[in-house]
């Protein structure tokens, strides 16, 4: 209300240096993609875009899954469409919970009348892959085991292989949330017999927000096909989706080219830098901002040994009242952080170095305004 | 697979003339917003764009209505939104069908697990407000009525005013998809006693797709909140949307600032323009598209008393063949127009003339080509 006089406009918005959970940066070459001239959703150009991008996520995600596509909606889409699908009412879900993300996932659960086992972890650290394959020894009948791979929240990064080779000999299906692992530190599908894996494009992808990269693996699929009743989501329905994104082609909803434009020069920027280097420099500058942080007197919200490099927990040093100085990082020198959730909240902040803001520019401007703030320790 | 080599690239795909069912043309003004640079979902900044994009809003669907707010996602995702907050399994849900999109509802309605009293009407005809009033009268504890306002698949316009005047008096609720109506003929949600209406933002409103603007009224939100189950989609739980979207401002999911960018610019557009001028717009160049067609041997699928402006339902001339003919508008002319869907598959072409591409000069670049290809009557 109070904002409606004068009148908004897009023009006028000041841009920020993101740095928080995501969105990261969008490189100017994509934005540029992002604003070519619109096509139909049905245009033969449109749709060997899609089988491209479905052709270059195979890579990134490290899998061979025929099944791979993005969904029209944000990273929650995602995670509500693997779910959703997976999920019939009744079924058991094995949920890992060591952070915000998974306490969602068990809620979506829930609503689409799954049985939740939930397995808990301490946020800020991992889910021990012992607790996990024991909670599947107690529920053997399980649909599915989740897991969140890097918890957006704590900043932890959550090992995967052991309970993907227990579950690869079991008809439990292992579904993994790389919202904000893809593109930073390898996710490699098929190595670790993950069976649903979903991702978002704003986080180090490096494409704005609004779809989710997602990928079933053959046995997924199957499972899907032999449900006892339809998908309650008629615009999550996978089956529907592959056969409009993918292979038939046949019209579902309208998915914007635009989206898709962006995410396609997104995934060519990956490619041209390679899978590997892109891991690389997340390593390296992330590992550079946390001991620049640590010089400076702030702690670590994440155990030490499951630190990821795209996104760092940092408690502020002793005395520092994050909200005001997050509040002033923003206004005073345009760079957005995130704030602490959970019991991180008001202790912490979120800082994301991903996609194209995985760089040593960016780390530089954000220390020099921790020192201009006073934010660090002397 | 064959599309692999060479490498595709965004920068050389070839711009169409979108004058299909939509998504309809996006001006270079809304292109250029759409390309600003990525806000966090967060920014203070973003905040205030969301409140403007919801007030803009409002002015267009015609409602003093709170809860106005666009979904994370596509026409259908509005449509599934709509349909999933109000709907519990085992409510009843009564549904207009005349024509495809009634028929997704019906679909949707289901999976929700409702019991669907179908009305039907023809094809390319509208329902009678009598016999939806009836199967009110049938079915009085009916939670939801249902109909689509602009049937994009037929080109027919629905009456609402009786059924929403009938409705209004009841406890069921009056549910409409503008989803091709919005911003080229007048909606009114207010004046027609509408509870649940939603589109999507490629149509009339002359953005690009992926979000799908809705809005629920008082007694809508009131039914939402008397459930007494959850909504079984989180990712489209109204409730948790408008805490973010609207009120609030509490994180949900990461709404894309660049489409709420492009859909702030077209509102703006539009508000620039004004509606009621709009609305002319578009019945004038729908007019005049429908005479020339005629006065080529085109013939009309859909009734001539119900035929929008916006979206034309053209049969071809006698002996013509729709698909080849189709194929070369667009490979020769660049002019992207839709086929036919249902019992209208092979026989229309569906020519959108909606907001951007609304103008004469549509028109004529369209006749040209037709008379180019020989596909009217000479």
């Amino acid at each position: 209300m109070t904002l409606s006089a004068p009148p908004l406009s897009v023009s006028t918005l000041t841009p920020r240096l993101l740095l928080g959970p995501g969105p990261s940066p969008v490189s100017d070459r994509v934005l540029r993609a992002l604003a070519r001239p619109t096509l139909g959703h049905l245009d033969p150009q449109f749709l060997a875009l899609l089988d491209d991008v479905s052709r270059r996520l195979r890579e990134v995600f490290g899998t061979a899954n025929e099944m791979t596509f993005a969904v029209s909606g944000t990273g929650s889409a995602g995670m509500q469409a693997a779910l959703a699908n997976v999920l019939e009412r009744g079924d058991t879900a094995i949920i890992g919970i060591h952070g915000y993300f998974g306490v969602r996932m068990a809620d979506m659960a829930r609503r689409l009348g799954a049985e939740v086992v939930e397995v808990h972890g301490k946020w800020g650290g991992v889910l021990e892959s012992e607790q996990l394959v024991e909670a599947h020894r107690a529920n053997p009948h399980a649909k599915v085991l989740s897991v969140v791979h890097a918890e957006t929240s704590t900043g932890a990064q959550q090992p995967l292989d052991e309970v993907g080779a227990h579950l690869s000999g079991t008809d439990t299906l292992f579904l993994v949330d790389a919202v904000t692992s893809l593109g930073g530190v390898p996710v490699r599908v098929d190595d670790r017999n993950i069976d649903v894996c979903y991702s978002a494009t704003q986080k180090c992808l490096g494409a704005p927000p609004g779809l989710a990269p997602i990928t079933f693996s053959a046995r997924a699929v199957d499972r899907v096909r032999a449900r006892a009743t339809p998908v309650s989501s008629w615009y999550l329905d996978i089956t529907l989706l592959w056969k409009y994104l993918g292979v038939e082609h046949v019209y579902h909803h309208t998915a914007s080219s635009n989206l898709f434009y962006a995410l396609h020069e997104a995934l060519t920027e990956i490619e041209e830098e390679g899978l590997s280097a892109r891991h690389d420099r997340h390593l390296e500058v992330g590992s550079l901002l946390q001991r620049e942080l640590a010089s400076r007197g702030f702690g670590s919200f994440t155990d030490p040994a499951s630190r990821l490099p795209q996104l760092t927990a940092a408690r502020l040093p002793e005395g520092r009242e994050e909200g005001p100085l997050r509040a002033a990082l923003l206004e005073v020198h345009g760079i957005e952080v995130g704030g602490g959730l959970g019991p991180a909240k008001g202790v912490v902040w979120r800082i994301g170095l991903m996609g194209h803001g995985a760089r040593k520019e960016s780390v530089e401007r954000l220390l020099e305004a921790v020192d201009a703030l006073g934010v660090g320790e002397p």
